[in-house]
């Protein structure tokens, strides 16, 4: 634990989402900020590896009304490159909740490298403890 | 207020969103931590007497692209339940936010006995003082 | 950099979070606690001067199932006003991400005058640092 970590919990697997939170974990790690995530539900599910180089959907927001969207239809936001870079910037570690891995019914090694284990709430709260922690 | 305690503010009505949200409350009240939760719009709907023991829907995520979420059709996530036992593993606050009980049109009174009090921004921001806060 | 300040990362442009995010942020000004705010992707279209003052849809839970939504088709929740008041009430800073602008396609000078500049995620992390930070 650390005063300055940032800790995100991922719950959402759109695209945008995923890009916001990566380019907050960049710039934190950075900053020389220990950065911890916990991935839930479609986040965890956004890093599957047979589905992981999907292009994937855009936030609600997006897509409610149409065509005054300009990112939409471009095809590519690079959330998990952001990601990729981060984890080479500084020190970041990425958690499988464990509760969500049984909601998905599936395990870890199903899972890309960039994720470095699995746990529970418990042991992502300790990790966070002290420090700032987002839901994204 | 507390420098360890960890406070949430719930707009969403998902379900999926309502369970993540209740595994962390339970998470750090099983740690000893002291949480404070506000209810703000559609977390708020979620809480009233005569709607909590319905079946709620997924967040966009889930939804979005159909078929290959296989938590879809299940039927029943334990978001409820998961709230109450953290109620009973520590010491848990869940205050009805005053403005979106005028935004909905309904009184404390239509909540479960789950929430404790209604309140405005100000009592939450004070007692979520020195913590951590996710918006949820 | 405050200790008591609150931050929040607002990425999304439905009427509901948005006034979820500027109810928290007047509540912290009128407390005294500086408040900084980061707009990203939706948020931030939400600021564009030609669109500010349209109707904003709801969020996915306030439709996803019809009819049960009171707040459907009321017309008008007073986002911006409430950050306007905010900025009068107190210390309130609002940034617009650099990265979110390029992938709008617009100009710093496409926002309303009550964004205060624009700037990178360190820019924001160095001011959020010490205090509470909301992913919105």
């Amino acid at each position: 634990m650390s005063e300055d970590s940032l800790s995100l919990v991922l719950f959402s697997g759109t695209a945008d989402k995923l890009h916001a939170a990566a380019t907050l974990a960049a710039g934190a790690a950075a900053l020389g900020r220990p950065v911890n995530i916990l991935l839930q539900y479609w986040a965890l599910d956004a890093f599957r590896t047979d589905r992981i180089e999907d292009n994937r959907s855009l936030a609600w927001d997006a897509t409610v009304d149409g065509a005054s969207r300009p990112v939409r239809g471009t095809g590519h936001i690079p959330w998990l490159e952001t990601f990729r870079m981060a984890k080479e910037l500084g020190e970041m570690s990425i958690l499988a909740c464990s509760g969500s891995l049984d909601v998905l019914g599936i395990d870890v090694t199903a899972l890309d490298a960039l994720v470095d284990s699995s746990g529970g709430i418990a042991t992502f709260l300790m990790a966070a403890e002290g420090g700032q922690v987002l839901f994204i």
